[in-house]
């Protein structure tokens, strides 16, 4: 067995996954058709893969079962960014890991990332660093004010950040953050949010997905949509792979951006695994990002990244409405993520597939009208 | 909970299967969305739907296993026909069983079988009924020679069958199907086989996938394409239709055709179940058989059964093809049964999506190049 396939014979192959969300899930259902077992590793009670996967439930720290994971599956991923560097260093030395240490080194931390957009030319929008109260008057004096302060780590939907309209709240966000190294970004004149969905094989190939219209209510997405026509999607591939390939990235990796009043793209963040603005993909692609994801790290060729007819995904916040209702609409995906309902959890995504966009247009209009008043998450 | 609808709450509901093979496993692969959990009841040792789902490992007359299935599952369903008629009666006493078992009793006899067709307008080919060698020689009479005797039960893939030139084959031909009750069935002039598979919901909507024609080598289906211009859909459906609503039919069945050199359809068979003739619904319709029959049999309204673009299954049997070289192939979406290699077996199978039917064939061409020599199947 060579280190850039998991396919010794005619087995079935393992892939171990750090984590065991609704992306496990759904890499789990995409691996299953090319025999290919995903073994998850998760210390959460519920955790939502282990429908469809084996799941070693412990720590991520947990050395013995590192050792496990790594002897039983010769390549092991993730899916979520906030692994320990331990945990990864702890599995290097038994088995191969893809995305590499480095890309995640890279998404866990902001200020490491922004360096990253301006070492490789990726335009930014203005921010500063703020390592503690001796840094906030020159970090508002450089970005301006209203800012949003962000700490470096585990920055997650929202999570980690808070809004500073005027200087003198700089000591109260500090607090909210918990205290830790951060950056103050200026405020932006946020036109539009895409995001470009990109897979890197072991041998360097990139195949990039259309170009996604994201909407985002509460700091969590809600809506994505391919779009075939997107102007600057030539410039957001050639963002991601230029990142891609300083960071000798394999797998799926997204890469979001904030989009200004004058059309040029602004580097909002990468995330190193599948994304929730892909999940259109499963059904709107020739290939899924999460099959895609698979092919790359366990060395199988890339498939088709193109779009295929009108789709839009919409994401179900809170609860799943009532699946009779939603199922009825033409056109309509449900995918159920097996979790319990609970206010701002994303419990599953609905994708509207159509002939057309006046089709789509028209069915997508249905569901919101079901979610109106379900989820509070999809007022227009 | 009604007897329309598994749903009684936020709950995950259960779908029992009887069977546990590759129709299983991707049934479990398209009810997880759903969060529909399938638990199958299948006596063998290796049941490949069972990477997928949970598994009650019994005998199909263990009446105390049937008794926890139907206590377990508000409807059971099957992927099989050949289910005894005791163990729908014992499970149809505690819970819902979808289809209804007149239509297993009708698919499970192929003289009863063509007297439905009969009675329903339908045309068949020439047949007679043999229940022992005193039969012989009325029945080479009625049908004429060459002829194909076809024991009455039982029959799946060429078995059960032998061919008859001379009418001194017949006493040969008795034994080799084990001297049951058959028909002989008179050789028609076969230009091509088409495949009608539909949907029948609790509440008697029916909606129709193109028809697919279908390519039959040594009495296995090892090719499948949807055909959008069928000019004999209309009749497969009204046929089709005809016989659902004869069997108050619930969930997906497949009507299969003979076409005549003066393209008339003769009925073949039915199989009561998802069926391998539909296996490009997967990525070539809105919603797959997999999820209609899983729609209709717990009281979900049907999906949309129109067809995306261009594609064509073609079945791997015996074994399958080094993965890396099968998954080069432009869109190719490879489905693995994780089943052991055997010969005559069938262990997978590829759909090919393409934007037009110039680059399908193509990408099809390619796969034949790799499967030549791997299957003995698919020589053209």
């Amino acid at each position: 067995m060579t280190a850039s396939s998991i396919f010794g014979g005619s087995e079935a192959a393992r892939l171990g996954v750090l984590g065991a969300g609704q992306l496990g899930r759904m890499l789990a259902l995409a691996a299953h058709p090319l025999d290919i077992e995903c073994i998850f590793l998760d210390p959460a009670e519920s955790a939502c893969a282990v429908d469809v996967g084996k799941r070693l439930r412990a720590e991520f720290d947990d050395t013995k079962v590192l050792q496990s994971l790594a002897a039983a599956c010769p390549v092991v991923t993730l899916e979520f960014e906030n692994v320990p560097a331990a945990t990864l260093d702890a599995l290097s030395a038994h088995t191969t890991v893809w995305p590499p240490q480095q890309a995640l080194a890279v998404a866990q931390d902001r200020l490491l990332e922004k360096q990253l957009f301006q070492r490789l030319g990726i335009p930014v929008g203005p921010f500063a660093t703020i390592d503690g109260p001796q840094d906030f008057s020159a970090a508002v004096d450089a970005v301006g004010l209203p800012a949003i302060l962000k700490s470096r780590r585990m920055g997650y939907d929202g999570k980690g950040q808070a809004m500073v309209e005027r200087a003198e709240e700089l000591p109260q966000a500090w607090q909210t953050i918990g205290e830790a190294p951060a950056v103050l970004e200026g405020r932006i004149s946020l036109q539009r949010e895409i995001s470009m969905i990109a897979v890197r094989a072991q041998d360097g190939e990139m195949r990039f997905y259309d170009a996604s219209e994201n909407l985002h209510r509460n700091g969590m997405l809600v809506r994505a949509q391919p779009r075939p026509d997107e102007a600057l999607a030539a410039a957001a591939r050639s963002h991601t792979g230029a990142v891609m390939e300083a960071l000798g990235y394999v797998g799926v990796m997204a890469f979001e951006f904030f989009v200004g009043p004058d059309e040029q793209l602004l580097a909002n963040e990468i995330a190193p695994r599948v994304h929730n603005s892909g999940h259109w993909t499963i059904e709107g692609a020739h290939c899924s990002q999460f099959e895609n994801h698979i092919r790359a790290v366990t060395g199988l060729p890339l498939g088709d990244t193109g779009t295929r007819g009108a789709c839009v995904m919409i994401n179900l916040i809170g609860r799943v409405p009532e699946r009779r209702a939603v199922m009825g609409v033409p056109g309509a995906h449900l995918h159920h993520y097996g979790k319990a309902p609970r206010p701002g959890r994303k419990v599953g995504h609905i994708t509207l597939t159509a002939a057309d966009m006046a089709a789509l247009k028209e069915n997508e209009a249905a569901v919101l009208a079901l979610l109106r008043g379900s989820t509070g998450n999809h007022a227009d």
